[in-house]
């Protein structure tokens, strides 16, 4: 990876705030520049929505966090950053003049800007050094969506853009290279377009604000959370194809569907129009419930596509991934003078029954993956695997000590309790992750088998060996726990 | 509810057919009239995919499925049908024929139309009724995705749209009630804006198909899963509000975002570009596999909405219900001298692992099916769970004894090993159903609950009196399968 340790936010709003989150969240030191007294505290805020929304997305530890400071200036910000990210006003004038500010102490740092509309090289217009300016537009809450546009001008040096291009995906995020400078990228001319229609249906009362938010999520916008518009028409022109679906739906563009030449007028009857209907739809809500279910919506969407893995489920389960190396870098040796943490899960959506408790099975699929790190972490690794060996659970034991609501974190403890030649005997105790309750418990046997053969076989190096390691390294001398060697008493 | 048990489909399509999968899964018997004799095919594929679809969407077991005919002339197809849907091609005097050809036969029963852009009074034009005409537009797939634009014209009967608005909810819809008719209604506005906005930027090279789907769907795409337009916007413009935000996009509009005033020309070239962009794209997915792979996302995805539940998810939570209410209440008499066989299943491609073989936990996956089979039987159903009562299982005792591959049929059997005021303890013998061989044993202890209180309660009547029945009847006389009341061996 790219050496990136410290990043400055100038302008601390929502955006500002929540690319400050994503930076700290991922250890990131993180300096903020903005005269706005205000700052810390609504930075605060976002930092704390987006920690809550990041550790139940994640099923792998976050790093330590990075620090954020506030500095006086914009020369203190950016001193020592290896990114600064502008978020300031869409006043071009005001990002010129925050622009040479930067390059007054800054010249070589990249600069991403979060404007939403301006060209990168409008951006550059008067700038000591154009080469490191580029517009990197987040979309809104920063901390979970993982797309940026990254737009380059023509003056906007290779290095800065691949620079951008590195440091963004280990930060969860799935740069989008904008091929053009064009007013306004890609994403924000969609929404513009929707937005100006959206306003001549409620102007001209053919739907209101709900019912137009409704006409989106629970149509299209279901599919938009995991295929565009191309894929999903090309699945919709099914067999006959992407052209046959052109040819069908090419001749609509010329239909009065949309209101082409026209732009509404923004006068305060039209404001105070929406913005009364926004209150009769939203306003039992305040802004802090509805980014809070907006969160864990999106955690929940993102996690069901992380199943496939599809979309940003893929770009969700690489960042996953890189966590996970991170903080194990395969087998780790651990502290065999107490149970082993090996595991830690969440409850997802679909693991619910109509209750809102997790499924009696899904437990047993919690303590199999359990099973599964302890067995990677003892070696059987696809090497192992490759030579048609593996070790299958024969018996199960469990007990449900607790109902388990969605989105509960989940830890599991796991001890060796005896082997032989060919077997494992273990234990799990599932708690719950920050009270420490126990929820459930697990005991399993587990056989060696030769795979191709369909029969039991010895276990083969390393893993006898580490087995010994974490058995005589302690865990022949922990005392059983109470339920392990227990049968289901007859009643 | 609405005395509804039949529809007629006109235009089997993709949208028609996902039409009749969504009113057969739902019990509705379906009779199609499409000259294509390749309809019946076509709408067998869309019927596998929305069964698959349903069947893993719902934690609620499905009604006895409808019957699917072919009709050979509208007139036989409309016969006896409470609900008429029209999904022939967009061409305004194919339209107006079909429905003189509905309304010679069925003159007031109710004519949904699934045109995307025609508005309920062009429709009307020379009907016989056009007070049982309106638009019922879907969303692809239809069997999936909630929204239903009911737009009425003025002709059309205040009784056909409160029939349209009673019948859709039980079906897992979402009617959406358009104030007033406009060309393309209010999703398809939307739609094409962004379509129109997106040809443009494929022609003009800003980006790809592929990219311009992945601003979509990795930005914007999953905030409209879940909240709109407006919602969303609401938030993002935080403490300051909607007339903050407003006025702060508002002048937006005036900005060249977008091309206002142009219509791309449909060309030939600029068919090719999107189709082979779309190939290299997507080329490497068939189009099933594509159905399945987006049918499988938004399934996680409207599950995932069920957890607040919100939205759609809300829609789905409220079907669930009705259809765990609809189901239950039929006890069956069963020959208590031998285990029970309550329970069936066969091995789904997604309880597989990389082995080809039944992932672990799948094993009481199928156990507790059976477990929930044999609680239903013994009386505990909606009304006994409406009083605050439950049964769960807090001990599983699990022996794998066979691998089991994918599609493998399994037939349980259950018996009943004894049970006291509040416990019940039974064994499940899990067999190919074919062969008869063992494939796994499950031996479970239930508790009787009070799921307000969060404890142990007696089991209440009806339970108590089936479990007699049993275990007086022959099970107290069985022999315990020898792996019963055993623990997992010590090594």
């Amino acid at each position: 990876m790219t050496n990136f340790s410290k990043a400055a936010i100038i302008g601390g709003g929502v955006i500002g705030g929540g690319w400050a989150a994503r930076f700290a969240l991922n250890g990131i030191d993180v300096a903020v520049f903005d005269p706005d007294p205000e700052a810390p505290r609504k930075i605060g805020e976002v930092y704390a929505n987006a920690e809550r929304a990041l550790r139940v997305l994640c099923v792998a530890p976050l790093p330590k966090p990075g620090t954020i400071t506030y500095a006086d200036s914009i020369a203190e910000a950016v001193e020592g950053a290896q990114w600064i990210q502008e978020s300031v006003s869409e006043v071009l004038a005001l990002k010129h003049k925050v622009f040479a500010e930067i390059q007054a102490s800054a010249p070589d740092t990249l600069i991403g800007s979060s404007t939403s509309g301006f060209k990168p090289s409008e951006l550059q217009e008067g700038a000591v050094n154009s080469g490191s300016i580029l517009v990197a537009h987040p979309f809104n809450p920063v901390y979970l969506l993982p797309l940026v546009e990254l737009v380059p001008s023509p003056a906007t040096s290779p290095e800065t853009l691949a620079f951008a291009e590195a440091v963004l995906p280990p930060l969860g995020m799935k740069p989008l290279v904008v091929r053009k400078e064009i007013d306004a990228h890609i994403a924000d001319r969609f929404l513009e377009a929707v937005w100006r229609e959206a306003l001549w249906l409620v102007k001209d009362g053919i739907a209101t604000t709900e019912e137009i938010d409704d006409a989106i999520r629970f149509g299209f916008g279901l599919r938009w959370a995991q295929m565009g518009l191309f894929e999903t028409y090309r699945v919709a022109g099914g067999e006959a194809g992407m052209k046959h679906f052109m040819a069908q739906f090419g001749p609509c563009l010329t239909f009065p569907w949309t209101k082409l030449m026209d732009v509404p007028e923004f006068t305060d009857e039209l404001v105070d129009l929406i913005a009364g209907q926004s209150d009769a739809q939203s306003g039992h809500h305040s802004i802090r419930e509805l980014e809070r279910i907006r969160d864990d919506n999106l955690v929940g969407i993102l996690q069901a596509l992380k199943v496939k893995p599809w979309g940003a489920g893929e770009t969700l389960a690489a960042y996953e991934k890189q966590l996970r190396e991170a903080s194990f870098g395969g087998t780790v040796e651990h502290d065999a003078s107490k149970p082993l943490p090996l595991h830690t899960a969440r409850v997802l959506p679909e693991w619910v029954d109509y209750n809102g408790h997790m499924t009696e099975f899904r437990y047993l699929h919690v303590f199999g993956d359990a099973t599964d790190a302890f067995l990677t972490n003892i070696g059987m690794d696809s090497a192992y695997m490759a030579r048609e060996r593996s070790i299958y659970t024969v018996e199960s034991h469990i007990r449900h000590v607790q109902e388990v609501a969605a989105g509960k974190p989940l830890a599991l403890e796991t001890q060796l309790l005896g082997y032989d030649e060919k077997r494992v005997r273990l234990c799990h105790i599932m708690r719950e992750a920050e009270t420490g309750e126990v929820l459930a418990t697990g005991e399993h046997m587990m056989l060696s088998v030769d795979t191709k053969a369909g029969r039991a076989t010895p276990l083969e190096e390393p893993v006898p060996a580490r087995l010994a390691a974490i058995w005589e390294g302690g865990h022949k001398d922990l005392p059983a726990p109470d339920f392990a060697g227990r049968a289901i008493r007859e009643i």
